[in-house]
């Protein structure tokens, strides 16, 4: 048995609770050295060369262990009634082959969870979530509505390949037509033998796929395919990757979990656009959400430039934003600097009333209190 | 930017997303250098001294940041109602002031967690949870037959003290009269003007309490009184700990998303004694609860005593336990050197059918296959 000492450089604890992916194996063995829990699961964050894995994603491509992303899968006659029950979007719109981003919502307006919606048959429906047991929420109401459905975990683990070529990455291992796909559709389809779902989807605006693998023992085959196909199409910048925390916030990638939860009504997470109050169709929190744009949004989430001449620490927990008079009107969520646009930026939930575009405040990263102005994202 | 580069010795991811306790920074001041996330929350799982930790809690008593162990608050006149539905418990049997454990249990009869439920008042219930979004659940019934509860998380972080002199650094710190409380029953108090729950409780056979801190922003002044206590009465042995994954497994103290989760109904993970189907109380499961009675568990979560001359690794994920014939007929989901019985063991779910005391079957571990006889838990 190892232990570390080093508490400023604390260890990932392993363990059963702490599921491993099909993929884990190739991830480590390509590097992986700072893991998160996600959905339970294990996920890579880091390969070690945060200069490197950000150059691919923006420049090149890279291949992720995405398999945290875990799916919900609902299945029988009632799977879409019960989608519906907590999509403020019209399920119905869907078509078989295609995806919805929505929102997961409960009675009282609140995003329990923000997953893609896949329409794998009329009856079989995915949810692709972000890290809360959603699966939970719609085993209560199906439950309790006794619907004719079986909420579920299927295998189905993602690998995801992104950046400005994955797309050429992808059809040199699949073939021409996947160039067809539109955003957020899928094939289910066959990658040597192995069973997957392929859709135009991606935890990045630097576009690519993420590759559903139906058979959680191929794993490693998978892996394999898809890193031979990089190297020969991306050649020396290819390599892995993971959900980028400075991408994200350059691409104002909002984040379940992180910048916003099951606390915040869609209006205060930049998801108002998702909800269809004068639709045909009907969803548990649309009385609440009639009543919530009444009285408006209480909160705001906003892009901050942080003003400071040097590259800041990332936050590792929220942080405080304050307004001229230094009452707190808000957190600073997240923070990176910027090679893109070499300055630090952020994320931040703060009142409404502060939310527009120049205003000024101030945040406190812990390290020191920084001026902190209000932009538009994508961070330009 | 640090960034670690040591796949083997793999770190800790910090974010937003990945909450910290009330305690975060003291546990860390004290040594904490391995973490999990647990309920969403980062959770400290050893201070480096493995030797230490283990004789403090099964000699002396240590101090353990258990936040995670979040709580779901049941609150309004259908509170009772609420959870009766998701216990095969009588909730109603349960007294003000006292806490059951209970399975909860989804309408098929899977365990959805295994929380403490601790009643506060008639209408105020808390389920204090092991690695689950129980919530969602909760949520979702509610929602779905309009119960007047509001499904909540309260301000409420759990610190604990376990150990043979556990109670003793309690009393010093509370008074003599928290000798009186009963095992799961509860009192709620302050502690130098700092509001908190104090129950008899803790993830550990050693003995001990946990302290539901009921202001998150008072953890760093809770834990240094505690700390005092416990230098005080204690001396020299005192110091920080982490749920023990040799003692629970000595103790036989099973692991809710380790060992058994939602696939399992109670039968096959030691809960069936707590499931009262002939009680005038209903709950959701009971039909199905009655139908895997009469049909008989396919699993069993039992003891394993694994034959080798020297302490094994511990495994790090569920690895295949075989039969006489090779046949894989279930996982082993934990294991540990035990420095007490001079012996490695572990806890494994098996097929029923094999599950009798003193059945031999070999285990994988990875780093080879040992013998593992099915033993009695608590190790002997």
């Amino acid at each position: 048995m190892t232990y570390p000492s080093d508490p400023n450089r604390p260890e990932f604890a392993f363990g059963a609770r702490a599921r491993q992916s099909p993929y884990f194996e190739r991830a480590r063995s390509a590097g992986a050295c700072m893991y998160t829990l996600y959905n339970h699961m294990v996920m890579p964050v880091s390969y070690g060369q945060p200069g490197a894995e950000y150059d691919r994603l923006m420049n090149h491509a890279s291949v992720w262990d995405v398999a945290a992303e875990r799916q919900v899968q609902l299945k029988g006659p009632d799977a879409q009634k019960l989608a519906q029950m907590m999509s403020p979007r019209d399920v119905a719109k869907c078509k078989t082959g295609q995806g919805f981003y929505t929102p997961i919502l409960n009675k009282a307006g609140g995003v329990v969870n923000d997953p893609i919606l896949l329409k794998l048959e009329d009856d079989l429906l995915w949810l692709s979530i972000a890290d809360s047991d959603v699966r939970l929420y719609a085993m209560g109401l199906a439950d309790a509505y006794d619907l004719d459905v079986e909420v579920s975990e299927p295998d189905a683990s993602p690998l995801a390949v992104q950046g400005p070529k994955a797309e050429d990455v992808i059809a040199h291992a699949f073939g021409e037509h996947v160039r067809d796909i539109r955003y957020f559709w899928f094939i289910q389809t066959e990658l040597q033998g192995i069973p997957v779902v392929l859709q135009r989807s991606g935890w990045s605006k630097q576009g690519g796929f993420e590759i559903y693998l139906r058979d959680g023992s191929r794993g490693a085959e998978l892996w394999d395919i898809i890193w031979a196909a990089g190297e020969e199409i991306v050649g020396e910048p290819w390599g892995p990757g993971a959900p980028n925390a400075i991408e994200r916030i350059e691409s104002g990638l909002f984040s379940w979990g992180t910048d916003f939860d099951e606390q915040n009504n869609p209006y205060e997470c930049g998801l108002g656009k998702w909800c269809k109050l004068d639709g045909e169709h009907d969803f548990l929190a649309k009385a609440a959400l009639i009543r919530i744009q009444e009285e408006g949004a209480r909160e705001a989430l906003v892009g901050l430039q942080l003003n400071a001449g040097e590259p800041l620490p990332s936050v590792t927990k929220p942080m405080p934003i304050t307004d001229a008079s230094g009452a707190v009107i808000g957190t600073l969520r997240a923070s990176v600097w910027s090679p893109r646009l070499n300055k630090n930026i952020g994320l931040g939930r703060i009142a409404s009333a502060e939310s527009g575009l120049g205003n000024t405040l101030k945040a406190d990263l812990g390290s020191g209190v920084v001026e902190a102005t209000v932009v538009g994202v994508p961070f330009a």
